[in-house]
């Protein structure tokens, strides 16, 4: 807690680093640096959607951070919460989110940067997170295209329609909607610069970050969009096939049906049928079924149904 | 009515609860509180949209309450309805609303929050409303998974198409958005601190409340696309199925076909016929019967339509 | 038109009531009170959307009143149009609109409103007209419910597709929202209060007409997204049972087709079939006929083809 | 030119009237009145979409003149353009659009009007474009009408499929919107009275102009709407359609597979098959293949699928 | 560098045009102008998505250059990259984009324009390459014209199925949207004359590239409906082609089941069968058998199965 004390001091200020915190070892922190109640309580629970609030003087922010799965082709997330004070900014990670460790070397060595305080600290952690997003986004450009090639592949094998795959990567398409798209707003607040704690050389980062973020909810709604119609476009594949595969049988049908008629036509037990005692009676009707099956298949052929 | 002239005095308020009042009841608490004509003909007929009357200086406020109903897989909703004068809380419930009491007993402990006057039951009986959504959310998160492991089932049993149960769970999910959506605006109003009433200590306390309902109506609106999407879905893979199960079929209709093809041939009864006579005639007919149905199998079975 | 010399006297006003009138007729109404010529032009010609015009310190607005009818669930819609001015009122009624009578007389007995002018005239048919809407809305609900339960219907007799019936409810839904969502602005400006001849008592009286209409509006848009998953649940359910009838259908064709591809071969003419001379032969293939037949029965019942 | 000498005078305007100017014809106006660079880019070029553009103290204007043309069933476009300027107005007309002498003959007689200046020509002009538009929406509501009937039409014959139809129609309703509604933001600004050289008699018949247009484009939506809907129902028909005629087929396939069935039974070659000795034999099996169709055709009928 | 001294006189400025600049290249430039460093990380990545962004004094503008391939029916498209400060313009171009040569040219002959200084060269980049998307938005428009043939084609040949057409021309006009709306704000900022460096006579040059690109951008939001409706039409049409067939080959099968029947039934072998001991017996049947077929025949062309 000494750094809470030397947090104090003019122009300095201390970063605590939380990893699912129990509520005892929270309220160390909450009290010593007098925390909002309702922050706390989503710090504990998580599972918040990302957001960014205004207590008094100091910022709430929640963020959300995502990793490509690639094995199972979906999206984890996690989350991370941060407290931003006057001299203080408090991160609490929950779940498998990204390590912050990077970030604080990366923010320690640049010296300019932290002389703007806590918003610095912000600032970089928020640039982080989103630019996790870029690997994110193209794991699931990639799951679109092969998709995409299973629903346009002409021999695609019994069984391996790609309906539950589509809505699988949609329902993944519109979790990152809903993970990404709310912190727009807070980043547009920021980058205006008119929350607490702001400084004038920040918000051009900000909204460096808020451009960056725009292109990831840009792709999700474009993703939305192609797998909508990649799911309307299989539909309309599969029914072309019913239709080609209907036709073939029924052309292969008509062939075997000729015979069969005449066959069930002079295999009928009459006494009287003058064609049965012809010499040749026998090979005529033979030649008749072939040629007509022939010109059949010639004819099934030419319009396209075999 | 003492508690009414008790609450008269200055920085003491009086809290009364009324369930499903008659028109007789509620003209009593309407007269001595000089509540507005208009809220009063809603309070007593119910079902209202969520909203927030702002009447010279008092808030007419309509809340709905909603509980899952495991069974029916239905949500039943439910009507809270509030009056917030300057010195009186006036709730009336209609239906099988959840009981106030513990909300009662919790902010009557809070000594603090109760010092903030009406306003700070308007917001402990928001909270607890919006709270209670939280387990109707989890309920059809729950029908969503069951739906959709029931679209993607390769083996459903005939008659078992999710279709209806899609609707129906579609239909509950509008139910919802339209119960829920519109106190989106009035929480944002509360929030901004800016009614007759308002208490600043609260602003903070309502955007939460607001932060809380923004997830429900998020959650309603996610579920909403996905609905569309499985029952779109569903066509498709009936579509699948159909296409499948029609080349099955055609499959053991041509295996079939060929030698009654070939029967009604040799069952014609042309005297002539030199096959007829062979003595091994019958003996290779059937086995390129067999071999041509056995070719056809193999086949079929390579191309998948088996 | 001695009653609009009694208008010009100060606090008073006359109300006039008029149902089609000829331009004829219009004229000496239009020239006494100096109505704008561009409203006239509406007036006559009827069939107008709902909307309201300021011409200087004159409102001009238009209603479309909606009735039910439910031998031919349809929706009939007639026009009411308002002059409203500082000392009268024109009504103008277009069509089988619900007649004012009732409202005159409503209005004539409550002394406190009349005081507030021709602006109270214009809220009591507002009022009159909205809530008019409800048994619409009411009787609309009713045929959803029956096109839900038709398009459910396991046993649906043939011809009974409820297709039409879902269009043509869309469309009058569709009707419905054209003709109620456009004044939604209009009594927004109303309640605002800052129209010429606007009184503040009635302000919220129009606050309280627009949530009743916001509520219609809703339900019609409620309706159209239902009337869209029924449509899409309709090709579904019936896709379905396409692919349940030609399982149904295939199965019987299975099992009628081996006795025939059976008697195809035993009813070659070879003269050397050995079988068939055998003294039990055809009681044989009789009964490996049954027999395969009962299996093939009880294999298709069993994976849910029959 | 004198014309335009003329028109330097006060309270004076020239209206200058061409049609499909060439560069060189074009260029002596434009010298003369010092018209902007940019709109006479446009006015040369033509296919612009509806705007109004302010130039420093002149406004430019393009409209879309529509006309139905019943025998294609298309709506044919051509274009206006208008320079208004403080003591001018040129029109430009491109394409067959509707002549303006009308316009020109009914604005010379309105004296009062004309003293508007300029813009009351252009308020006339536009008056004159909107209200062609009235036509046009009604020979699309006749096509709708006759394409809803055609998508319901039972009986509907071979070939007659109205998708395409409905596809075409759709894409006229979209073109009607592309040409109509981007004109609505500059009758609200026109309606404003807030642009140069706009006179205050004219706001009230501009915004009249705009309640006319919001029609139109409220029609076009409508429209697209019920398009939608008609391609969906008509989809809908076809596969109940589809299913009907399975049934059918199915039921006639099951009632002559039937004696079939018997008949290669009883056609099988065996020595020693006794029913064949028995004197009734065939009479009994003729009675029962029947009976059977006689109840498979009863039984079909009654469960609706002949 | 002289050029860069040159340029801090008063009323002068340099244009400096770089091809995917090396980072090193790129750092003499960003060091003497003093670029920013948010910017030059943009410069050098490529691949953003179009927009404007203010540093303190100076703008950096991101463009899509787009050319359509009429060989592969795609859009292929490249960045332009401009760096506007009071006394410079940098461009960047990323991938084959236009060459700027032409723009060069054009804007030193007008010497009116380049005194409007470096916001006259961003006006003609701008222009220009807004221009250059009526050939993409042409392309496009062609492609949609022969999707919809094809469509609607009546002799549609197997194996021609248009949906993977449609589907890559949809993600084509989605690129295109997503390419050139982000612009349209940047543009309405440079058309309202408010960003540092604006020139008041600049800005209805701005509008009016606004105006263009506001047709690009519609174009795009019109194929995209266009397309998703040609999606559902050819869904509508291959399912109303299937009933068709399947209504052609039901005929025929029926036509052709008459005769089977009738040969099944006649093909038994009973002993007392008087009918085929007739005289004529055969011939009567013959002669029923081709008179039931043509009647069918006639029928089912009549109800126009055939």
């Amino acid at each position: 807690m000494d750094a809470l004390e030397a947090a104090s001091e003019p122009d300095s200020f201390v970063w605590i680093g939380l990893y699912e915190p129990t509520p005892e070892e929270f309220e160390a922190v909450r009290v010593e640096l007098g925390l909002h109640e309702l922050a706390v309580e989503d710090a504990i629970a998580a599972h918040q959607r990302p957001k960014l609030e205004v207590y008094d003087e100091d910022l709430f922010v929640v963020l959300k951070t995502a990793r490509y799965n690639d094995a199972t082709e979906t999206v984890e997330y996690a989350e991370i919460q941060l407290f931003i004070g006057a001299n203080y900014v408090v991160t609490v990670r929950h779940g498998e989110a990204s390590a912050l460790a990077d970030v604080r070397v990366k923010i320690e060595k640049d010296l300019e940067r932290i002389r703007c305080g806590p918003m610095a600290v912000l600032h970089a952690v928020v640039d982080h997170v989103v630019d996790d997003y870029a690997p994110v986004v193209a794991g699931l450009d990639n799951d679109m295209a092969e998709v995409e090639d299973a629903v346009f592949d002409a021999n695609r094998p019994r069984g391996l329609d790609p309906t539950q795959r589509i809505f699988k990567l949609k329902r993944e398409v519109l979790d990152l909607h809903r993970n990404t798209e709310p912190f727009l707003e807070p980043l547009a607040r920021l980058a205006s610069g008119a929350l607490p704690g702001a400084h004038p050389e920040l918000t051009t980062y900000f909204r460096d970050v808020e451009d960056h973020l725009t292109r990831v909810v840009g792709a999700a709604a474009h993703f939305r969009t192609l797998l909508s119609d990649a799911l309307d476009a299989n539909l309309a594949i599969v029914t072309v096939r019913q239709n080609d595969d209907m036709r073939t049988i029924s052309a292969w049908l008509a062939i075997g049906g000729f015979p069969t008629v005449v066959g069930a036509v002079y295999g009928m037990n009459f006494d009287n049928m003058p064609e049965l005692f012809w010499e040749y009676g026998y090979f005529i009707v033979l030649a008749v079924m072939l040629a007509v099956c022939f010109l059949l298949y010639r004819r099934f052929k030419k319009v396209g149904w075999l």
